[in-house]
């Protein structure tokens, strides 16, 4: 008998959504000498390696149990106070039952649209927002409703309208979904004053807020500054916010350690959920990162970080500049790891994606990361991983694309 | 204002199934001088430390930038081809596109629960059957149906029972969950003559099987021969079997790096369902695991955890003869890391507990293994984990929990 596998699949694993960026990842891993603009990878170049291999061989001599066992579903007590600790010098307080590793800040998301939203609930997301989001929401079935931004961030009045309009359809709207610090796709950083308002907004319509927060500590020093990216969960006495953030872009994505602060009760939730989803994060690799927060190893290697990517980004805004002039226009990051660009009028993100992969280029199509079927004119150039010499080569033959289609 | 949270979790968030091993272990966290026959935990002592600080060293020497970056979600290439080395070797021929790594073999449940098992769907499973199994099928709120077994594993009579009385009631039947190897809880293998009939009756019937294979390769020589432990995926022509396995007990769990085999077309979805659940499971993790089979390290573990985990087994067999005597009956495990042991008529597993918590001793209630309710004169004693000592001395407070109640 041959099986019908589709009979066998739940109603989430048929309308399973696919990560744009991860599709990305699969086409640009059978290429040879592609330039990737694609996912958002921390630079290599910077990896503490020395310090890395220093820290793993006196964990695995010390032969401490905890490094290879099993370990709490919340993580590994020291590497708990070590996340207070920095999660203080952010502005954030946060006791013990406030927090919880993660596998990844991508499980944090995972978790809190598996805990908080039944099939319909409204999720409010930026228009454009993060696509691995984007999936995590519409995988719980979410009715994802997105909120248009500007240079300053979200739009506060359409975020209100979009709230009016969707509680007037008789919709429960659980949950908004914000990147308040270098934007992912747009890099934009919300302004201190819209995070107040954002706040007041939150109490006064009763939302819960997520904030994903992976970049924040990634600012250019000669665009922003750390008091610009002060986290909403810093100001958040009634604990309307799920903060998230990862060690993913400030030390390696290899360790699968990202973290989340919330409010006892949920924070409860989400452990139990994690017992039955993969019962505890990686061992070693909480370990690892906590003695290289001990160590200031994460903390000396982030000036470093802030510099090369905003060399990187000197780099791509000056080869767009000399290679392909007025007819890609964006906001100037103030910090992360990407250029959000506006392509020419007539454009199209695919037919541009298509003739870059002629050329040996790839990026993401803007419209991967719009929940509403527009952003065909926009496409997301990501320069954290590429090194200078391919970034030029990139832009170079991301204008042979663009000239291809004039 | 005071937030409701209540009113912002899902349906799912509200009846979360608490893993009843994992609530366990945080009592075992907290106190002093606590024997622990709780959680199915391998034995710290055979950790290979040596080798793997030697991995660890090479590879964060070679600066091989895959070792610390994200990596792709269906697994690290090189490891995929190892599993499947390790695979044929078990009967199991598994393709690339067939192969998929998983953070631990509980995310394999979960990917399962999600991907395949709607609200009401039917699961199998046998009774008894393995907490974290319970919980995952119970939060994508499956029905569970317990099917009873005897020492030769699930009883094919009450399987096709079960199946006719939830055919009747006009359930969807989707999966029989199963623990073919030294079952946890109870220590059963499966006769070869059942798995042939189990493979019959799930094509007779167009059910699927997941098959949880943690153990497998854990029997005691005494007792049991590898050809006795070869898998269901093993003869499966229709692909009817999800099979999954784990380094966690054949290496260590604190890399969480399990595998599943399954059908192409679910494979797929899986690896979807993962993009948006963590992204990738962890590079170093993957990296050290792969270089450990492939420097032999996994193989020439094997014997000498049959050899200690049998030694453990006759230790704990020996003091309850000892120290108990016949008020205590069970099965002779063959392989695994569980003694499952029936207590004297008229005692409860709960009551018991309690009173072995104030002698110093922790084990799991049988009932937390029944979907069904029943259990309560049933215990789960591991003896994996602990030394020698503490299991004769965990024996003798035991000894004292059921003087107690006489």
């Amino acid at each position: 008998m041959v099986v019908d596998y589709n009979r066998f699949l739940s109603s989430t694993g048929r309308q399973l959504a696919e990560s744009a960026i991860r599709r990305m990842g699969t086409v640009v891993a059978g290429a040879t000498d592609l330039v990737s603009f694609a996912p958002g990878y921390p630079a290599p170049e910077l990896f503490p390696w020395d310090e890395l291999r220093e820290i793993s061989a006196v964990l695995l001599t010390r032969a401490d149990p905890d490094a290879l066992q099993y370990g709490p579903t919340r993580g590994y007590a020291p590497l708990l106070e070590t996340i207070a600790g920095l999660s203080a010098e952010r502005g954030i307080i946060a006791a013990p039952d406030q927090l919880m590793i993660t596998s990844g800040s991508q499980q944090g998301i995972d978790l809190i649209a598996r805990v908080m939203v039944s099939p319909g609930d409204v999720v409010l997301v930026e228009l454009p927002t993060f696509t691995g989001g984007i999936a995590a929401f519409r995988n719980a079935q979410a009715h994802l409703v997105g909120v248009p931004q500007d240079a300053q961030g979200i739009d506060l009045d359409a975020l209100e309208a979009a709230w009016q309009r969707e509680r007037s359809a008789g919709r429960t709207i659980k949950l908004l979904y914000v990147i308040p610090n270098f934007q992912n796709p747009t890099g934009a950083l919300l302004a201190l004053s819209r995070r107040r308002q954002l706040m007041e907004w939150a109490g006064r319509r009763d939302v819960l807020i997520v904030e994903d927060d992976p970049y924040g500590s990634l600012y250019f020093e000669d665009a922003a500054t750390a008091a610009e990216t002060r986290p909403l969960r810093a100001d958040d006495p009634e604990e309307r916010v799920v903060y998230l953030s990862t060690f993913s872009k400030t030390l390696a994505p290899g360790f699968r350690v990202g973290w989340l602060v919330a409010a006892p009760a949920l924070v409860q939730r989400f452990e139990t959920a994690k017992q039955s989803i993969d019962l505890t994060s990686g061992a070693l690799d909480q370990l690892v990162v906590h003695e290289a927060v001990k160590r200031g190893v994460v903390q000396a290697l982030a000036p470093k970080l802030r510099a090369l990517y905003a060399r990187k980004r000197d780099v791509m805004e000056q080869a767009i500049r000399a290679h392909i002039g007025g007819r890609l226009t964006w906001s100037p990051p103030k910090g992360g790891f990407f250029l959000w660009a506006t392509l020419p009028t007539g454009s199209s993100d695919h037919a541009l994606l298509e003739r870059a992969l002629a050329h040996g280029l790839v990026f993401v199509v803007g419209s991967a990361f719009y929940v509403d079927g527009t952003g065909h004119e926009k496409i997301r150039l990501s320069f954290s991983a590429p090194s200078i010499d391919r970034i030029e080569e990139g832009v170079k033959r991301l204008a042979k694309a663009l000239n291809a289609s004039t």
